[in-house]
């Protein structure tokens, strides 16, 4: 049995659809570009999300990991 | 005697059950698939709820390990 | 003397009756299984107050040590 | 001259009857058993005090050094 | 294949117009100026912006990283 | 010329008095006797103040570094 | 070309007049005296604003880095 870790779900999830929760309510939905160690995390042809509602487009976003709560690959 | 260790309970429940508290009242729950030292962890077949109630459907979740306030096998 | 140490209280306390105060008005109560360095703690038979009233049981649960602001053993 | 340190305060009261202002509005009132270099106390005899109203009796109970605010050694 | 990291979206939005979330609500837009590893940042010709309203010019301004929840190329 | 650092002013302040800002609107007046390099703060003759009202006389109190907010020497 | 990094601001507004924006509203206006790798900064002939509205006179104060937002040269 291969050992399953944490971040193969972030390898996994590379040119995918990913839905980010991060502090404070606020999501960012759109494809994760990269990332690192500390969960920094970079969303391309994004969408900023407040309560579910559309707020802003964001093209590309750097996020900061310690603002993150989950991550979570969408099926299109 | 042998000696028990905080992360034996995440060992133990690996591909099992779970409920997992985070800060700011939201709850996830579903099945552990994996974790590390620093508490992050994968929830497969997930739910995100809000105050008991079902917010939204989470197939694989990486939850950062800083957020969370605890987690607890559930019995089927 | 014996020098005392705030740990001895947790060791002093395996298998005993604790009460554990959360960040956020969270409260649990139960036997306290394991711990380690970081306070991160294993309650079993607990249950999770809001309130000072039983919000749900949790069988085993393990805590986090930085959402931990207090550990008290309970009397019986 | 001796130079003084903050942690003095807390080697001379050791025994001693201290007011501990915790995060979230929360104080803990009774004699010093024991601290760390994280400033994690034990606390005897303790009291839980919100808004200045006891709250709880609190035997021994173990406080954890991140969420102090002050201590202050009481006198009687 | 060249592998991406997430500082990439700095270095390639160096004089470029960006918008920076902040902790708390706040958003600052601008050209970034420099950054560092902790994610500070100085962003010139800047606006501070509350609720999506300009607050206040700041000339010049540094960003403590650790109060960043993200920053986005603007397209112009 | 002499380079000033910011640990000069604690220096200079010892003995002296001081009014330091504490997180969560707490702010602590009275004479300095002690500090380290966590910011760790003594003060003697100590005033609690909320919202700029004596809440609470303090002889000696001990802060906690990573509670503080600012500190400023007081001319009498 | 020589190369830009956050604290170059800092040196360069060294004797200047700095606006510091912290956590919790507080804002700190005067001439930037010191400051260090912690973003530790001390203020002269400083006044503390609350909602844009002077709240108090701080000749000296010691802001701790750890709750700056930002800080930005002032053009007088």
């Amino acid at each position: 049995m291969v050992e399953k870790r944490p971040f193969d779900v972030l390898n996994n999830a590379l040119n995918q659809s990913v839905l980010v929760k991060l502090k404070g309510d606020v999501e960012v939905r759109g494809t994760l570009a990269s990332f690192d160690v500390h969960m920094n995390l970079v969303i391309e042809n994004g969408e900023e999300l407040k309560n579910g509602e559309l707020k802003r487009k964001l093209d590309t976003v750097l996020l900061r990991g310690d603002t993150v709560v989950y991550i979570s690959p969408v099926k299109l």
